[in-house]
């Protein structure tokens, strides 16, 4: 029996009953031998009452600061589940970041991960305790500040620990059963998926599933860290995701993975654009000198008689202003006709590497929106995954006609308890 | 100019507007010319908030954990506070106990400071930054982890941060405008003291009085750092407490410089000892090794028919139940007769440097006593204090009756808000 790294967000511990149902959790995996390092997010709603509090004080929280308050939340609930461990007859011991030696760079807010040096971990688990240790946190490598690792970053931290630690798995514990073939929110007969390939995975993520974030993946493939996500409450055995599939998961043959669905994202059309060379590349550099991350960018075929053409791009509502705002001020430097803003698209996608080799994919991928009546507005391909913009109101019945078309549904209709995966 | 350590307790800053009030306050001293550390205490009720979470998770909450819980309660306040000076336009750096490099042993839930290493409040300092130090914590020396300084460990955590960095003047703001010549709760008359020894001071600290804790008032002394305990409230002038007046500081050459109050003990009798030595010995190592802390002591005269006699003494209601375990098992070993335990005591201490050389004092004090009826159960004294216990139902008249005897009486009958000083 090795090392496991189990991680779990807020909602597993959102109060005393909670926490002690996860400690109980953990010495189960400690009696049946392995070592455990744990992995907790803030209680509940722990991070937005700090958020308000911190607003109430300062309009415009500053990042070290910002980052020194949001901290206190996990350093809350990894005292309360050592205690309950302990409580248990079990020893266990609490480590912030900083202990834990999860080093990152100095972006405040959104740290990125550049080290970990997890000896006093080492020493924790060697003296036969389990390691309890704050997620979403770390300590900058120059000065030794307290960092926060943005969204998503106690599974960041689990998996960064899992591969410091050379852990056989790393569990991220939930509060839903796994990874569904659809957001069982709009789709009833959305299935779990039993096993499923990081890239498929990665591109589940970055697609709009947010059972696990993009990061999180991406680092598991980078060190080849088997991830289990599964429910904190069910107990029931979730979703693995790796490079290949071991032992007895399931491995269906299936040409698709799953349909995600996108619905926080706008769509920016530059018109009357020359078309000529070097256009294109002015106006995504006055994009991204703005810190904003686009998604797709689609050229439409220029007019012969104008010699104009048009360029659309989707990019997060939150950063809509901002682009905007950016591309007016550049307006006569890159010399377009006009913009348009649309924040009423959707993005529906198609993910599975099996399409790589079943070349009728795409064309039962149309022709099942175009049954269900939906109008596609966009389109954007990667060799393992189709997506499409509509508008937002049709993502819903969109993705549905994609799920059947595709034979994803389950033969039950079974009720799915789904909820945000914390930080 | 120099440097100014403000210490500011839980209920100055209890929420949003009490952060703010406070960062303005420290803005101010930073424009008048100092270099300002802050030491900050947990808001309001949040330290109380985390103990009911504990105990919810665990009946026995344990010490390093226990330690992790608390300090997330003052990573929130210095954090905030930290935002507010921002917002106000001046440069703020929040450091946790073990940034701010407070040392301490490992005893966890009441450390000790064993040293204090603030380079980086220097650096933060010397870059013309505000520094804000969370209160109560530290971190153990040899093992690194997270300790808390138990009561009043806040005011502590200030004094020492003086000491270390060589401040002018140590400022407690409280709730309160300072030291009283008794607890403005009991006497509507008492006044606010200008200036007390320090010598006072630890008396008064150790009879009752909650404004300053004892510990934190030997530091102060060994260190010779003058401390001014004010109002966050009402800006006003408060008390200092130093070796020597200074300057404009009032002394009224005062024989007495309080009465102090204590309704928190009872008494232990022990009846029926052999008059012979060892007896007391072995009573008291019996507490001693209970980790009891006692306070007066007072031993009957034998009868000479009978060779045995009774050993009296007080010590916290909150060790009762042990202290009376402890004695009970060890009863044949030391071989008395009985024990009476008492909690409805009071004490009432009469504080004053002038006693030494006015022999007149005790037996004003007991006549001011006798006049309003109080009983005397037991005495004791010290070369600037005498203590009597009497019962708790008669405490307040006696305070109020001592008080006006010995000249304290203000000429103005002034409303004071009083409370808890936080930790």
């Amino acid at each position: 029996m090795g090392l496991v790294v189990q991680k779990y967000g807020g909602s597993s511990v959102a109060d005393a009953e909670g926490i002690k149902r996860v400690a109980k959790r953990i010495v189960d995996a400690k009696k049946n031998g392995h070592q455990v390092v744990v992995v907790v997010s803030a209680m509940g709603d722990t991070t937005d009452e700090l958020i308000d509090l911190a607003e109430q004080v300062s309009p415009i929280p500053a990042g070290r600061e910002f980052d020194m308050l949001l901290t206190a939340g996990e350093r809350i609930s990894m005292a309360l589940l050592a205690m309950a461990i302990k409580n248990l007859g079990h020893e266990a011991q609490s480590f912030t970041g900083s202990q834990a030696g999860v080093i990152t760079d100095s972006v405040h807010n959104k740290a990125r991960i550049i080290d970990v040096t997890p000896g006093r971990i080492r020493t924790a688990l060697d003296e036969g305790n389990i390691a309890i240790v704050a997620g979403f946190q770390g300590v900058s490598q120059d000065k030794k500040d307290i960092t926060t690792l943005g969204r998503g970053g106690s599974d960041t931290t689990a998996v960064a620990l899992a591969a410091a630690l050379d852990a056989e798995v790393c569990e991220i514990y939930t509060d839903v059963d796994g990874v569904f073939t659809a957001d069982p929110r709009v789709v009833k007969k959305a299935r779990k998926i039993d096993w499923i390939a990081f890239e498929d995975m990665l591109e589940l993520a970055a697609s709009g599933s947010k059972v696990l974030l993009h990061r999180c993946v991406e680092y598991a493939r980078r060190y080849n860290i088997p991830i289990h996500v599964r429910s904190s409450f069910s107990g029931l055995r979730g979703t693995w995701v790796s490079n290949e599939p071991q032992g007895d998961q399931q491995v269906e043959h299936a040409i698709i993975s799953g349909v995600a669905h996108d619905v926080s994202e706008a769509k920016v059309t530059v018109v009357g654009v020359p078309d000529k060379p070097g256009e294109a590349a002015a106006i995504f550099r006055t994009i991204a000198n703005s810190e904003i991350n686009i998604d797709m960018v689609v050229q439409n075929v220029s007019a012969a008689t104008t010699a104009l053409t048009d360029i659309s791009f989707t990019l997060p509502k939150t950063d809509g202003a901002k682009a905007i705002d950016a591309l007016e001020k550049a307006k006569s430097a890159i010399g377009f006709e006009s913009l348009r803003y649309d924040d009423q698209i959707g993005k529906i996608s198609l993910v599975g590497a099996g399409m790589k080799t079943n070349p009728g994919v795409t064309a039962s991928f149309f022709e099942a929106l175009s049954d269900a009546g939906v109008n596609i507005e966009l389109i954007s391909t990667s060799e393992i995954r189709i997506s499409v913009v509509t508008r937002a109101d049709d993502v819903n019945e969109a993705v549905r006609a994609v799920h059947t078309a595709f034979g994803l549904d389950s033969d039950s209709d079974e009720a799915v308890v789904y909820g945000g995966t914390g930080r």
